[in-house]
């Protein structure tokens, strides 16, 4: 997570304004085959790699696990892939025997189209729980969809993942690497149901780069540690939850090791990509009007910090506050007192932003309350809580708790 | 908890309705003195019996307790007590050393105007965090607060320990007990900030009965096991929960005892009496328009059944959908499996009052949407979750999340 929210957003281009091409081999397509309710909507999208691709994954920890990602992390294990169709509107979850053998037979139908084998294609959805996935508009949209992939096709997958997000997440990085020109694209759907541990949303990087699968897997619970596990919108956990890695080597003339002093900047352009993606999907979270890091440090450990964040995170009351733009830091003392983590509160001081309006865990001397509501008056902004009982941080990224959030998920079937 | 919540409110009656006495020997009041910002509303509230009672007392397990808290806790190991003062309006928690002095300063004035030991004056506050308690106006409140004093006085008392309550809790039960009338009222506020472990909000209990402060321990932990820490609204714990029970004898002719036969009776109308409080509380929950007993049954034992109940009942999605009577039973599913429990969803069954929703972990055959919708329509309504893993139960009370409970708490100040 880059230091200051709105900094990340300045630094990241997005594949939709700079380059609509993909990685070197990998061709993507998104298509509406009426899934959604909404007419036109775009709901189904694959992704292909004109070469096998090695693969790594993250996949929710929540015990309800959908069809699809059973699926998928079972041939993720074998790590290597060479395509992966995603449907939304449907979550395919909760749906018992029937939603595991339609799982696998869209990765038929789409290996079939592809003439690849059925265990080189991953499958991922996300939508509605509880309803069988309608498997005659997927069969029947699966010829049409490998007839638009394209070099092209990467915002129209984008956009096809899509459930409450109001924008497509989508971002191409370049980088050097030994001479050769290596991409990385990643692309995302997030809006609700975001919480860490673990994959917290679909999202999906893919590079021409050559990495072995266990390097892979390395790189990408290293970088969700800092990106995807810490951000968080309402505290929830889906069933559906995946993030995949894939990497063809097209661009690479040999393999990136760990040890590999080329590996760096490899490494910080996947991350900055990471990055980039977990920041879009904190932006765009269901009815947020706020994007608010909350920094925790000074702490005892690093576990615990990070815990006092997000008690702090997903209280409603310090959410609603943030909504209200009131700078009530009562709420957030009271959340830190909840949060089963030892402090002393006569010690706790906090900033909003760079004003102090609490220390020795009373009112700051000084701290105007009208000074205060300018900084939560802005759209993000950061609150840093100092503990003063140790050296150890944690920063979590999240969202205001707005009316909105209600309407939307008062009124959308996840 | 009863079984069904309607009944609950049914089998008990309002002080408010009813008697309007309370105990023999205690008297109450409650004035205006000018703590709450709209003019003329109730904000100083006395309780005070003739003869000194036993008191016990539950306290909340924020790590950051209200000054009222720390004094009173203190207090109430000793077990013995004469009079509680209470303000709405102003919590005077997180005001530090000066926060302690005042919360010693309102005991020492009302004890002062009541000739009482300072040690026997209870004292609580609840409201806005972090401002320093306005000491002018309580101290010129008190005299008149002692002259108001009568034992008509607990409707004014329950109307100024409210905060965003839209309504006075409070009421009266009587039982006889060898040859004597026993009286119990008990009086509570609410609202927001409502969540189990520990005592959830104020709520104050008091008895002519004579029973030692060890019993009336006893008794009031085990009667919070089943009614105040089995309801939750936002998920949010206070600095400033306090649960009081407060015994002065003046209507037994001896002291009861748990062992005693005659103890039983007693302890269901007291139980009865703390039962109507919680429910009483979540039915007037901040923004609130569903009231919702989750219940888990076929557990592995009674704490992961109550963890998932928690679970369900705090998660952000499945009480929008309720708000939105939507018979969305995935966002249930996804809720449970994101509680850190070990369970099989493929044995789940979930029931919407009798409606089976899910069976085995899928749609139930022939639960017609239509007909879920209906019973999410009703103000009240039980969710069951069978487990099919053992015969362990638990069952709490909730509420919806609103648009309403968003701008209540996105302009009130806690």
């Amino acid at each position: 997570m880059t230091p200051a929210p709105a900094a990340a957003g300045r630094n990241t281009k997005s594949a939709v304004e700079g380059s609509r091409l993909g990685p070197k081999g990998f061709q993507a397509a998104g298509i509406a085959c009426g899934i959604k309710a909404t007419e036109g909507a775009k709901d189904l999208a694959l992704i292909y790699s004109q070469a096998p691709a090695t693969v790594a994954g993250l996949f929710t920890t929540n015990r309800v696990k959908a069809a699809p990602v059973l699926a998928t992390r079972r041939k993720v294990r074998r790590g290597i892939c060479q395509a992966l169709i995603v449907n939304s509107g449907n979550a395919n979850a909760c749906t018992g025997e029937q939603g595991l053998q339609d799982a696998e037979a869209m990765a038929h139908l789409t290996a079939g189209a592809l003439h690849l084998p059925p265990q080189h294609v991953l499958v991922s959805s996300t939508g509605v729980i509880g309803h069988p996935l309608p498997m005659e508009r997927i069969e029947q949209g699966i010829p049409s969809l490998v007839a638009r992939l394209s070099p092209l096709g990467f915002p129209d997958a984008a956009e096809a993942i899509m459930t409450t997000d109001t924008r497509p997440k989508i971002i191409t990085e370049k980088v050097a690497v030994d001479g050769d020109e290596i991409t990385i694209l990643g692309m995302a759907k997030g809006a609700g149901m975001i919480r860490p541990q673990l994959a917290t949303m679909l999202a999906f990087l893919l590079t021409d780069a050559q990495i072995e699968a266990k390097v892979l897997a390395d790189l990408l619970h290293e970088g969700a540690r800092s990106t995807f596990h810490r951000i968080t919108i309402d505290g929830d956990t889906s069933t559906n939850d995946m993030l995949l890695l894939m990497a063809n080597g097209e661009a690479s003339k040999r393999a990136l090791h760990a040890q590999d002093r080329r590996f760096r900047p490899f490494q910080e352009a996947l991350f900055k990509v990471m990055d980039h993606l977990a920041l879009a999907i904190v932006r765009d979270g269901e009815g947020r009007t706020k994007v608010v890091k909350i920094c925790v440090r000074g702490g005892k450990n690093s576990r615990a910090a990070e815990r006092l964040a997000f008690r702090v995170a997903h209280s409603p009351l310090v959410k609603t506050a943030f909504f209200g733009q009131d700078p009530n830091w009562g709420r957030i003392m009271a959340a830190m007192g909840a949060a089963g983590i030892a402090f002393d509160p006569r010690k706790v001081s906090i900033f909003f932003d760079d004003i102090m309006v609490v220390e020795h865990g009373v009112h700051a001397p000084g701290a105007g309350e009208a000074q205060q509501r300018r900084v939560l008056q802005q759209e993000e902004f950061t609150v840093t809580i100092d503990l003063h009982a140790g050296s150890a941080e944690a920063s979590i990224l999240t969202t205001d708790l707005s009316t909105d959030y209600v309407r939307i998920n008062a009124s959308y079937r996840t």
